[in-house]
């Protein structure tokens, strides 16, 4: 038995998230039945971590282990079997206990938002038209640093042990048109990124300052924070494993 | 009663083309509904040309003629009943007589091919992975400049009364992962840059030489020309006004 780590991008829009559900379809399922199919055997792959109904991944690994021969032309064929909203870029045998999941050691997710309507952005980016100081925006951001708990960022609702994370980049850039905030951390929590960019828009419109935001996370509330923002915007952009480099 | 020229931009892939028509969506149906909703009068707008289903706009022109006040922030309340893949860009008060259609001089559409799946394209540009020679297809697209008569690459039927053209750029470029073809002409007839960029991706896989492809275009016969390549990779990008400039 060999274990293979394969990197995937997908649009989400038509997925009810990345994990395999009875009666929705899934990034997950999409996969295993191609790879299943394609390596005629059951194939069952494990993912670096989920994405909500409507997320996107710039890169997602997952792996899945198997003891026949990999094809000629893996990638190919496999892409020919995926929809054209999924697509798998590589394939790389790895040792047999690394685990994509557990062995990630930080993920980067980006929330993107627009402005200015832009119809090909539909379902890509968040269009919300405010103005926003995106200084503020960026002080507040910095204040996530000095934190470890992010209860106030959760759903209410989760069966993790703890809420810490330890968030290593914390960034809104104008590229272009789009307003892109960057979060690096070791984990998150879920729904973490869209809350906390829900409620930096809120300063960034000045209706919170970068004190209350400090309080916000303080509190270890989740009433207190601002509304999450929309699935659309959000896309899981990197995942690092400390042992093997990709 | 004034005229008025509106800029639009629109992702096509949910549309039955531009124009207005029986029992299916159309861009052009869409944005008269919410004109004539906003100003509360029956508004048919005019475009500058017709895109066939799943064909995109990045910048299109329409006239409208109207005698009452344009009110404020007309541009967000139309882009607010607009769905989510239609934006108007801007208004513009012109000459009661400028014609979004016979006045434009030059229109300009880009073809864009993807040679690795992208999920994030779906829809919005040709994936074909066969290898292709772009100096070839630059070298046959240049020859282009040298006719004038394009039946080769004209539905057989069509109401035109000529089959002319003047082609004033024809270029391939490598942007990014993105292989894009940019043609500009006076007028162009119906299905022609989707036939011109089959035939020239048969040029550019060394299926025709460029003699051929001259030979293709003198025999003003549509059968002799390649297939035309799918709307979804197409996009009208520019038009151009000589009496007025936008």
């Amino acid at each position: 038995m060999s274990r293979y780590f394969i990197e995937i991008a997908y649009d989400g829009t038509n997925y009810h998230g990345w994990q395999i559900q009875k009666n929705a379809n899934s990034v997950q399922a999409e996969i295993n039945k191609a790879i299943s199919t394609l390596l005629q055997s059951e194939i069952m792959i494990t993912g670096a971590g989920r994405t909500d109904a409507g997320v996107h991944a710039k890169q997602m690994f997952a792996h899945f282990d198997f003891s026949g021969k990999i094809p000629q032309n893996f990638l190919f064929k496999l892409n020919c079997f995926l929809a054209n909203d999924i697509v798998c870029k590589s394939i790389i045998k790895v040792n047999d206990d690394l685990h994509a999941r557990f062995d990630a050691t930080s993920r980067t997710y980006e929330y993107w938002i627009i402005q200015q309507k832009d119809p090909f952005l539909k379902n890509k980016a968040f269009f919300f038209h405010y103005h926003l100081d995106i200084n503020e925006m960026n002080k507040a951001a910095k204040t996530l640093f000095n934190f470890e708990d992010f209860t106030s960022f959760s759903k209410s609702k989760t069966d993790t042990k703890t809420n810490n994370c330890k968030i290593l980049v914390a960034q809104w850039q104008q590229i272009g048109n789009e307003l892109i905030f960057t979060i690096t951390a070791n984990r998150f929590l879920r729904n973490m990124v869209r809350a906390i960019v829900g409620t930096l828009l809120d300063v960034g419109q000045g209706k919170l300052t970068t004190e209350e935001f400090k309080k916000i996370i303080a509190s270890k509330d989740r009433s207190e924070a601002g509304k999450s923002v929309p699935a659309h915007g959000l896309y899981l952009s990197k995942v690092v494993y400390s042992k093997v480099k990709f």
